[in-house]
């Protein structure tokens, strides 16, 4: 049950550096992004909750059967979570898109694709935030604001930002952090800190999102031995490991991961949405920059050096400005002439301009892909 | 607010022994047991919930300060888990005295004092098992099999048993189990077989009851890998380590802990005494042998063997030929005099006789303490 849309608008996560720093092991050649807002332009036979035409969506999921419908000449070009969005258009699974406020603005509701519900939804969904409890977030990116905003939405009491990066601490308390602290103001271990803080007690709920695995255990660590529960919403390094004692978890704290907030993404993103135009949260504060999809480099650049929360990758507006988006170890086809392979029905033709460049592993430049999509081509 | 007390009956379990083996480090010199009923002899200034007299109670946690009240000549003795059972009089906080049923068998209810509670309550209270799903009890001891009850009560409509000895599935079956498996009969790791049970969907609930940490770590794995939780149940041992992916919970899975089955002991207990006397379950498949306390040794020799679930190891109708029951490292007072130390009111006395024995880190033979108690001696 497959859909084509075109997308409008896409925001950059820190889990899209990870594939290109080689912390997420993917297979290549990828398209990164994963989460966005766009049009939904085609469905396959048996699509029913979205159809073409203005009914937004934004892509959350996964396909099921764990390909990817985007190939050149035979060879499968994944894609990142099985979303990538950095592209003109992609194709989805049915369940991966959810019909959304068409007023809604994309360059924002994007964020709802992932990291804001992801983050959000951690605290509500995942930690079960209790009113009046005390909450540690640590790292103060996108996500961690979200889960600040989160906590806060569940009526915690004190909510305490945890990040090496003071510059964080500003916006984390304008959006409900009610102190901060810098680890490396402390020659204690951080968990010792928050003891400390909390009179011996811990917090009450402690929310990982960098995905380090030295906070994950900080994190942990830092919560009541009794009833703590501890959160990891950072994405570990694929190849990554934790050594603790399990005495630690025995005495009854709870140690769970959350994905995309535990939030049912075809019933809530709608709702998320909905909850967004009746301003009952805000997104403004966690965009720092919105760009063409030319400067995507330059937003990467931004996230990896503090500097911005998200950026939203695609101009809405500057639609035929946008490039396709695409890391790969080897992809040149100068010609342009259209794949002439018969083996996928889905076949992406070749990039339309030769000029594109290698950057640190992401083929930038001036290719397009062109999708030829069609409704037998989309049916699963 | 302390509660004296006679001990009429108390069990034996895997957690005394893994004191004696060093696996669990206590301070020594330890009166061990934990799970007992007995009689409240007298109360400290200001106990409001159990009285002197025909009041039952089972000790079921904690003094708060940390500290015992049983001394020699000033050296502190410690009891297990703040109990210490294995001993004909012991000092309570009165939040760790449950008033009971005073028709209930004390050598049956005794387990309620905890491993039948811990099992139990872990799958109802701590793993919140669902109704219609599918449950994993790694070690079918006496608390696994509580475990098991539990699943079944809470309405699992499979509970598969794990366990390297296959003469305990017998009766495993008899309590829930649906289904055995036995690691050794395969040459995948256990979770993969369980996940081969399950058409690669794996548990929704597992249960470690073992304390070993490679059995909590296959037990983690083995449930569903985005809504399935695991529960440690089994004590691990003081000095160890599991090393993990992080991944293996990041994408969903619940780790927790669970001490006492996640029953709030005061209040609980007397319930759940209520509920045996009204056969809402049964104990006594889980009571192997019920043995004078002289005989402790042969009950741990049994334990060790893997032949006995749980032994009651004081039987309340031989009080007289019951012994204190204490490991230590040096303790003679050939005089059989009381003790002179002023130091703490609670002093106990010395061993009435000389003729103890040490076996296996243990002094059993004819130590008795005589416990001089008062109303003064026991207010905190």
């Amino acid at each position: 049950m497959s859909t084509a849309g075109k997308i409008l608008a896409s925001g950059i996560c820190r889990s899209d550096d990870h594939v290109l720093s080689g912390a997420l092991k993917e297979n290549f050649p990828i398209i990164l992004g994963h989460e966005a807002a766009g049009v939904v332009e085609s469905v396959g036979e048996g699509v029913t909750t979205v159809k073409p035409g203005r009914d937004f969506g934004i892509p959350t999921g996964l396909m099921y059967d764990g390909t990817s419908r985007f190939t050149y000449k035979g060879q499968p070009i994944y894609k990142f979570i099985g979303t990538g969005t950095f592209t003109e258009y992609t194709v989805l699974h049915e369940d991966s898109v959810a019909k959304i406020d068409a007023a809604a603005p994309p360059e924002k509701v994007c964020l709802i694709g992932c990291g804001f519900s992801t983050g959000y939804g951690a605290a509500i969904n995942s930690a079960k935030v209790e009113p009046g409890s005390t909450c540690a977030v640590f790292g103060l990116g996108g996500v961690g604001l979200s889960a600040v905003m989160g906590c806060k939405a569940a009526g915690a009491s004190r909510i305490i930002g945890v990040d090496i990066n003071k510059d964080k601490f500003a916006k984390a308390k304008e959006l409900g952090a009610t102190e901060c602290v810098n680890p490396l103001d402390f020659k204690k271990p951080i968990n010792e800190v928050l003891f400390d803080m909390t009179d011996g007690e811990g917090v009450g709920y402690s929310l990982e999102v960098i995905g380090r695995t030295d906070t994950m255990l900080a994190a942990m660590a830092s919560c009541n031995m009794n009833y703590g529960t501890s959160v990891i919403v950072g994405v570990p390094p694929t190849v990554s490991e934790i050594t603790f004692s399990p005495s630690l978890i025995f005495t009854g704290r709870t140690w769970k991961g959350s994905i995309f907030g535990g939030w049912k993404s075809k019933d809530s993103v709608p709702k998320l949405v909905s909850d967004f135009m009746q301003k009952k949260f805000t997104l403004d504060p966690l965009i720092t920059h919105t760009m063409p999809f030319d400067k995507i480099n330059e937003g990467f650049e931004l996230l990896r050096a503090g500097k911005r929360i998200w950026s939203s990758g695609l101009n809405g507006l500057t639609w035929p400005e946008i490039m396709a988006f695409v890391v790969f170890w080897c992809f040149k086809n100068p010609s342009g002439e259209e794949s002439d392979s018969d083996s996928d029905p889905c076949e992406l033709s070749s990039p339309r301009s030769t000029d594109h460049t290698i950057h640190n592993g992401i083929s930038l430049g001036k290719n397009r892909f062109y999708y030829v999509a069609s409704s037998n081509a989309i049916v699963d």
